[in-house]
Order: C-alpha cells, then sequence, then structure tokens
C-alpha cells in the first residue's frame, strides 16, 4: 500500500490525519531500533483538543469507538510524520487502553473500531496483534490510548 | 524442550491446552517480525467461555489465579498453533492485567501463577520478564488478561 | 554517556541507585534477545519498602512525581545490574503505569518526572517512547510502575 493509496482512502472516507507537533514533554513521539519503530501512546486528540472523553460504559460505546477511530488516525499519521507511510511493512502490536466504567466489559468492541480502520486504510501491512483492557484513567480525560510496535523496510539491512 | 516434552508434562499434571480459533476480530492472533513473535492478549476462556471472572480481590485470589494459569496455557497454546512449540526459543515479555478491587495490591502472587507454570511447563525457554498491574476492567469479564512476545528460533537467519 | 559518567550526575544531585535484588518470584529481572533487552515493571521500592504509596490524585501529584523517580532510579539499576550502564544504547520504550483515582487525568505529569530524569541522567541514550495511564491498582500499592525495552550495543553483531 503506497502511501498515495493510503490517502486516497481516507479521502474516499471523508477522513483527515490529524496534525502532528512533536511532544512537549520530555519524550520521544518515536523511536527506531533497526527496523522496528516505538510509537508512544496516542491519544483522541485533534488540535490539541481531547475529542472523544470517557469512561466508556455501555451506554457510551459509540463514543469509545469513535475515540479509538481518531486514535488509529493518530497512528497512521505518527507513522507517516516519522518514517513515512511508504516505508511501512507491519504494524506489529498494539496495546488499546480503554477508559472504562468498573462494569464495562466491551473493551474489544471498541477497539476493534480501531482495528477494522487500520486494515481499511492499511491493507496487510495494518493487520496486527492487540490487547484490549480496561482502565481506570486517562491522559486528559481521553477515552481511549493507543500505542503501538510496527516493522518498517530497509531499516535493518534485510 | 521438545514438543512432545511439553505435552507429557501437561498429561503428567492433568491439564490440556485450550483449542485455538482464529480471531472473530479484525486482529492477528499472532504476528511473526523477524523470530519475534508478538501474541495477541489471552484471556481466561476456554471453548468460548471466560471461565474466572474478576475483579479479583483478597477474598478471590485463588481466582485469579486459576485465571492466570488458563491464560498461560492459552498463551502455550498459541505459540503451538503459531510457530510451534518445537520452535520456541524464549518468553521475552509478558503483560499481565489483573481486573482488580482498588483496594487489592497482590497483583504478582496472581500473576505469579502463570509465570510459574511456564516455566514448569516451557522449562528455561519459559523463563520471562513481567509486569503486573491492576485493571479496572476486562474483555467479558475476565479476571486476567495476558498478552506475550517470544522469540522463536531460526527466524531471523542466525 | 559512560557509566562514570552517569554515577558522577546521581552523586551531584544526591541521587543514589537502588540495589537490586534477583526477582523472588518466578520470573526474570531482565531478558535479553539479540541486543534488546526486555526489563520487569519497577515498582517506587527502595530496600524492599514501597516509598511512594497511591492512588495519585490531583492533590497528590508530587507523591506520583516521586514516585516515577524511584522507579526511573530502579530501571537505571536494573540495566546497570543486568547489561552494564556503559553498553546502553538506547531505551526505545517506557510504559508507565499510574495508580490513579478515577478523576485523576495527569498521568503525563506524572510520568513527566521519570522522563525527565532518564533524559537529565542519561542524555540522549535516555530519550524514549513512552505510553502513561491510570491504572486501577498496582502491586504493594506503589504509586507508580515502569516496565522498558531498550538496545544495548553490540548485541546483534551489528
Amino acid at each position: 500500500m503506497s502511501r498515495a493509496e493510503v490517502m486516497e482512502r481516507l479521502r474516499d472516507r471523508g477522513l483527515e490525519l490529524p496534525a502532528q507537533s512533536p511532544p512537549k514533554h520530555p519524550y520521544l513521539a518515536t523511536r527506531e531500533d533497526r527496523g522496528v519503530v516505538y510509537l508512544s501512546g496516542k491519544t483522541a486528540m485533534r488540535d490539541g483538543v481531547v475529542r472523544f472523553r470517557g469512561p466508556v460504559s455501555d451506554d457510551t460505546i459509540e463514543v469509545g469507538r469513535d475515540a479509538a477511530r481518531l486514535c488509529a488516525l493518530q497512528v497512521i499519521a505518527a507513522i507517516d510524520a516519522s518514517v513515512g507511510l511508504d516505508n511501512l511493512e507491519a504494524i506489529l502490536r498494539l496495546t488499546v487502553y480503554v477508559w472504562s466504567t468498573p462494569d464495562f466489559e466491551k473493551q474489544p468492541e471498541v477497539a476493534n473500531a480501531a482495528s477494522e480502520l487500520l486494515v481499511e486504510l492499511l491493507g496487510p501491512a495494518g493487520g496486527h496483534t492487540r490487547s484490549a483492557v480496561g482502565v481506570a484513567a486517562l491522559p486528559g480525560g481521553t477515552a481511549v490510548e493507543i500505542d503501538a510496535i510496527i516493522r518498517v523496510s530497509g531499516g535493518d539491512g534485510q
């Protein structure tokens, strides 16, 4: 999947990648190690504002799914801004943290919104392993936070 | 440790690996990258049913430990179904998420049940690093969820 | 950054690395795989005692930051005790689990205390990606738990 194809798929769906700004904090957005790239946790922010707040319950599962989709777009945008979408070989692992009420057990349904979008937009390179867990609280009140480990081509000389 | 030896150790303990079905969801059970294999989070399910529910408290720690053991068997079964137990070189990292009541502080005791079983069944290849944390909620009400990163032999040509 | 320089920076700040004892539990403190080293979750312990307890709220954020700093020193100590600080090439990923009250949204401020200290003490090798999440409970009541994945030099023959 080339970057141009991904951009076309985004346009077809009326989606736009959120702008990436370097982290204000004393850490890195991404770090590459011989072709494996670690991405810092992404929240459901756009233009500096959390768009979908938790906690997620059975009544607000669609808010959670919207949050998961925005986190997925943040992941794609972070890949594009760092190593370039053309170099993405595979998403290896996502951890999907869902700010959950104590009785909420459908974290996978929330996480599926992110997983589906990644596969839709990135094709086979977007296929990934995943953990979905329910946490007590998240930064800035985001409903979902997602971090990732990816493989880029060429990074290890193979 | 050969697959046959692992199977014998399971039989000696009256244990059986849970059947693996491909994830219904838009993600992968495992993804290999040059000999490193990422495993999606495994819950305390057998035959499609969550067998040990949370939350775990001081009063239900044995339920948590039973859940952790079943998750460990799920990890072994996922390794066997994907890359084959004969190819397991090392379990590198487990993350053990324990659905916890707010006053429960013994996540390590729960996680130990998984760690002990992996070492008992897999020998030195089952030795691993680990994080054990207490989360607010988990998929389907499982008491424990465990994900893993493992190394298989031969995967990187070394 | 050589080990001697790190030790000097510690002394300049009146800091000391916590003593490392092998885990009592059936898991490993660290596991190396071709130059990538996985570190088990470290808590805010010194000499076997949790020094900074959670949960963290807006009123106790400084306790959380103290806990994060002690976890960061534990990470440095674990690197030194296993592969040696002289061999540290990069910290690739930190996961920062903050035991949080349900209304606490400043996990990044807590995690920053760890991130800042790692960069201050280790220089560019201490730069890392990060996830900061709020969890329901942590081992022994620690306010913060941090695990890490690092790269050491020479490990993969490159």
